[in-house]
């Protein structure tokens, strides 16, 4: 009654929901903040009629516009539904492990193999350096490969890496297999490599509106690329689901793109947050890595990430705790609004 | 650069969506009213903060009306971005060519051999018999097989096959196989096979709110069937992208699924429409199949399918053909407004 390939899968697990308690929730990256305002004034007065038609298979508003505030053309923009999709898109298309294995950070979004499970390509986990940043030389001493991806800002780590550096990588790999460079948080403190594109033709960068655009409800991810990197994508998509983003989140997505003045205020809110939250482990004597997301990766010695995540759960306080050897004695705590890390800090205080 | 899995894929095309001109499009089988004003209701009040959040991966609300709606429990559904997401994730799950090929209708959905391509899978059309009905009994004649899919009704035909039969083919088909139901037109005239699914372990529904519930903008679409299928659907998921509906589709779709009353009335509507624009079909000695859907596949001696499609393009009306031997003689006209179908009667009259 089912494939092989279903039979192999290991689904990945996203973080907790919770439809019924409130909780404070720092356990899934999400913006503390509402998206632009422009969107609920679009959601307002949207012409309801007009959902009885298929949305624009091509998403030209929203391409445009986010090509506009990227600095590239049209044809190097492409748009799905969430950087999930985009990313499992991109496995399909760039990723064939008769080349060798793909390879990715021994710690990283653990999407990762699942996507490769889906697919069928072979994987190799690349050790981090020992001060936990992504070891870029790694990827280069491992071997054959077919192909990279990385984040920047990794996760759940929260280290950057400065864009020459990764400009260097490109210059010593090989240029027709494909690295993918996934800026789900650059916008809290990365350079973004969508500078590179149209000198690297095989670096494609994605991005998504869930985090600095906090529109996570809305599921709408992107890509920038070179064109026939982004035609690919078209390719798959139309071999998928010839229309993935729905009509009120193609336009809704339009308005919030084009409200670049909200955004940039509360994302230096949120870095405003977490700077002062990293100034409080500090305090309190916990160890922490050097963010530049919206999150912090951080610990206390004699306590355990599952402890942490049990005993603030108990608080009303949900953070993300990692069951993985070499990240047990931490977890991932999303910055709130200053209110809720008051909260979570007292808390800690007290309980921890 | 390029993966040889992409090299392999001929994608979908789908119907036109032409952003500029206004036509009278009749050619992607959209309903021709708008969703129910609940769904307005629910837009215009809407927390848009609420978006910052996730959605619920999973659609819980949405699923508990859907199995209200059709007789079921809440795990007997599955929810996705559009039928399309979810044949797609059924294709992945279920079918597995090293047990044979996968059987469906000579003439059906075009994006079946998409997705056995996508997924590499073996396929075998079936023919239809004399009267273009597809033969359910061919399937069983083919030898073995890993699986069939077939719409109820067929597309691009519109006939629908009575549920007896389908009963009839589950009892002679293995029970380790699926049996997919696309039921995408079956609220505008047929039987729907949501009824089989309890004693029919190996059955699967696909369903749309793309047609009748006329929410082709929002993509929303689900299955019912056996508890394990629908489990192996969550696994997909979760395997390719862990929220695949977004909340404003989600809530909106509710609210829909909700308002029975409007959604009967506008259907009773679009058939009446399509039985009295079958009859002027008669009156103007165009042949035509006898349609359950919301379309009638026509045509008129000595003219070509293309040459139809273009004549009525240069009147301002869109319909569908369909480059395929077999089928070059024929139109599929979408049943619109009593207004649109009188136009496009006075354009046959006049021009074809």
């Amino acid at each position: 009654m089912f494939t092989e390939r279903l039979k192999q899968l290991t689904p990945y697990v996203p973080g907790e929901q919770p439809q019924d308690r409130q909780y404070i929730k720092l356990n899934t990256n999400e913006n503390p903040y509402p998206p632009s305002p422009a969107v609920a004034d679009y959601l307002k007065t949207v012409d309801v009629a007009n959902l009885r038609r298929y949305p624009d298979p091509l998403f030209t508003e929203l391409r445009g516009a986010l090509a506009k505030r990227y600095g590239v053309e049209s044809d190097q923009v492409f748009v799905g539904n969430g950087s999930d999709e985009v990313l499992s898109f991109m496995f399909y298309a760039f990723f064939d492990s008769q080349q060798g294995p793909l390879l990715f950070p021994e710690y990283t979004y653990s999407f990762y193999p699942v996507y490769c499970d889906f697919y069928a390509i072979d994987y190799q986990k690349v050790a981090l350096q020992g001060d936990f940043s992504v070891d870029l030389d790694g990827f280069l001493r491992a071997g054959p490969s077919c192909g990279l991806i990385f984040p920047n800002p990794n996760a759940p780590t929260g280290i950057g890496l400065p864009l020459d550096r990764i400009e260097a990588l490109m210059e010593s790999y090989p240029r027709d297999r494909v690295v993918a460079v996934d800026e789900a948080y650059i916008d809290f403190g990365g350079e973004s490599a969508a500078a590179l594109i149209d000198r690297q033709p095989n670096l494609i960068v994605a991005r998504t509106f869930s985090k600095s655009m906090s529109l996570a409800g809305l599921r709408l991810g992107f890509t920038l690329g070179d064109r026939q990197l982004i035609q690919a994508l078209y390719t798959v998509k139309d071999s998928f689901n010839s229309y993935p983003v729905d009509t009120l989140a193609q336009q809704a997505g339009l308005r919030a793109v084009q409200d670049r003045v909200y955004y940039d205020r509360i994302t230096a809110q949120v870095i405003a947050t977490r700077d002062a939250f990293s100034a409080d482990l500090n305090r309190l004597g916990w160890f922490q890595m050097p963010s530049s997301a919206n999150f912090v990766f951080a610990g206390k010695n004699g306590v355990s990430g599952e402890e942490i995540y049990l005993t603030l759960k108990e608080q009303g306080i949900l953070v993300r705790y990692f069951n993985v050897d070499g990240l047990k004695n931490y977890v991932r705590i999303t910055i709130g609004t200053d209110e809720e890390m008051a909260t979570l800090v007292a808390a800690m205080e007290k309980y921890l």
